[in-house]
């Protein structure tokens, strides 16, 4: 079964908003098991979007549209849906009430314009939209679909898997597995030397994408319904592990924050964080885990030497000798943190983030990351490259990383 | 003169990545002045690309192809672009030996594949890559243009800026000018009610666009080369303001913590943080800004009791007393982290940001924001819909705005 997504709406077009339904939806078709040849996104014309569905339903077997349900003269999705099937438009009752139930339940007053929200394609399936006011639908002909939903991504997420999902899912006769596998500490394009050759294989896929210092193994199995996904997954995971060692730090897609968070958890152990370059990075990324709290027992972000000397306890003497980077400064506040929080691990990050503050000798992207606990305190010296931003998400994985590796009794520098 | 983006990759088709390159693309051709009426997205398969490319060169004057210029087989975009101009391909000399010149530099085998990327359709202007190995084209033939960029978005950044659109730009007559007010504090909705009417506007155009916690207004003017956009676009500003009053924070789309630290280095004074629920998120949004060491002398995540008392001097009686949460206990934190750094302000955010913690009296979501400072703290009690990252983001946005109407002497809650 073939699939197609038309996106509709001017604002994508002109690029105010980034297309994330897209690629949402896309993912989700693919999972299903649906072939996906095109995409396409088109304005709030009548015309040339009906020419978009027409030529969408010739090559596909379902056209998923999103965007172009509200109430406005602009919205004309499932307009074009109808005539493009040749159908009337008619009120939906049910969507009525409800529309005007929301209005009333808010004091807000209901134009006419609203009540166009409650017709459709004569003969649709009407999806309720539990998170707007705009219902979405389905239309069948000649064993074509057209399947119309919301542009807001919570009201279409809602909306897809609630109802357009499991429609859909009658339909396929296959379903496609990913597992993805995250990779911390080897670049891309060496990651992608050492698997090249798994890459060729048809079913399952591996395909590695990058995002800053990390890079992610996606492993697609297709099986037929009911069939056993990691039965094909599984032997390509063990390759990929024997290949990069513990460089895979996950085989679930569980990120780094999430993955040092359930360990300190399991082990009773909690964690304080002293930042500096980082400014409140990895502080700000363990406690977007649903309860970090019970790990985290506190953070300080200490920029100025004032602020490393009171509140880390990082000794004057350091800071002249060795200056505020530096693997001495970064080791005192990790040991610091620990000790006046009283927890068992303590994190250390002094560097230079840039733009400005870098010199010859300690240039933009030097960072220093110590990790303190168990009577020994670990520092690594970094010389990162990029931007601020880069350089700072880069410092708070490494640090993360070597908690990580402490946590699972691993050498704090892989051998592979 | 009109436009449109074919993107080609397979991972965009089945959701892998975002589809960046395109919002990019999009928002630099309509600043341009080119009309655009649609975009695709198509995979690595040469009849379909190719089929995607002609129709797009009969409905537009030109075509930005982004993605597909890769060493390997799978990577087919300048071949496709020769075929349906029915051009030959032709090796490009300078571009062969910068591809020898970059492997050699770095001690990389390079393969016969690698050729590949120095081969462009005969005739074509070749596009050296300053960032990457994939240098791009452009092709023209009968008043129509493809111009081939490669797919990553930092390589495609460069090249367009750089290459692209300087020549696109001889190709306009006209120009696109665009200005962002920010508005915090008031609902999408509720902003939109206000200015509905100035939505009708051909020319400057208006368009609200909500992110979390926050409004953004689009003000887009088009003149004719060397014309006036200021012209259009002051009076629109002025009427948006009269009726916004301070709700708009910007006029020039600087983010609220950019504002923040601007201000706080203007008026020369300096910034502490004590951060309970929000873990750091404050401080990684001043320390995103360059500078930001000037003015924020430290920060304090103090998750547990025993660190707000400890660290910050909050009383165990107020902790007794009235809980962590509450705003006898922001304002503790507030006043202790400012008078502990020696800062001008201090801001103090608690709360539940969920999904756990809450109860009837305090659910998920209510949260204190504290600023003190000149001898005055002021509290704000938020109570906050959504998930525990909207809730967190908002949290930071409100203790933000808060020092922001501090530092510009107006009420702490608007009056619009």
């Amino acid at each position: 079964m073939t699939a197609e997504i038309i996106s509709v709406g001017t604002e994508l077009l002109l690029g105010q908003i980034l297309n994330s339904d897209a690629q949402y939806l896309a993912r989700e078709l693919s999972a299903l098991g649906f072939n996906l040849y095109h995409q396409t996104t088109v304005g709030d014309n009548m015309d040339r979007l009906c020419e978009c569905i027409e030529t969408a339903l010739k090559r596909s077997d379902v056209v998923l549209l999103s965007g172009g349900l509200g109430p406005t003269e602009d919205d004309m999705t499932k307009e074009a849906v109808a005539r493009v099937f040749g159908l009337e438009m008619e009120l939906d009752e049910a969507s009525k009430s409800e529309i005007q139930r929301f209005f009333a339940s808010r004091n807000y007053e209901m134009t006419p314009n609203n009540l166009r929200q409650a017709m459709f394609p004569k003969g649709g399936i009407v999806m309720p939209n539990a998170r707007g006011t705009a219902p979405g639908c389905i239309v069948e002909q000649n064993g074509k679909a057209a399947i119309v939903l919301p542009g807001p991504p919570h009201e279409l997420i809602d909306m897809f898997e609630k109802q357009a999902r499991p429609y859909l899912d009658k339909k396929c006769d296959s379903a496609i597995v990913s597992r993805v596998l995250r990779v911390f500490g080897m670049g891309e394009s060496s990651v992608e030397h050492r698997v090249r050759d798994l890459m060729d294989g048809a079913n399952p896929t591996l395909a590695p994408y990058a995002s800053v210092g990390e890079v992610t193994l996606r492993l697609t199995a297709k099986v037929g319904k009911g069939g056993d996904a990691n039965a094909l997954l599984d032997p390509l995971t063990n390759e990929l592990r024997a290949r990069l060692g513990d460089l895979v730090y996950s085989t679930n897609d569980e990120k780094l924050e999430a993955l040092a968070v359930r360990l300190l958890k399991e082990s009773g152990k909690t964690l304080a964080l002293a930042e500096s370059c980082t400014g409140g990075l990895v502080a700000q990324m363990i406690t977007d885990v649903p309860g970090a709290s019970d790990v985290l027992l506190e953070g300080v972000v200490a920029y100025s030497n004032a602020a490393k000397a009171r509140r880390l306890g990082v000794s004057e003497d350091t800071l002249a000798r060795f200056g505020a980077v530096s693997a001495q400064t970064a080791r005192e506040m990790a040991e610091g943190v620990m000790n006046g929080s009283g927890a068992d691990f303590g994190i250390g990050i002094t560097g230079i983030a840039g733009p400005g503050g870098g010199t010859d000798e300690k240039p933009v992207g030097l960072v220093y990351a110590a990790l303190a606990g168990g009577g020994e305190t670990f520092v690594k010296k970094l010389q990162l490259g990029g931007e601020r931003r880069r350089i700072r998400a880069m410092s708070a994985l490494h640090a993360l990383d070597m908690l990580r590796r402490r946590l699972l009794g691993l050498p704090l520098e892989s051998n592979n």
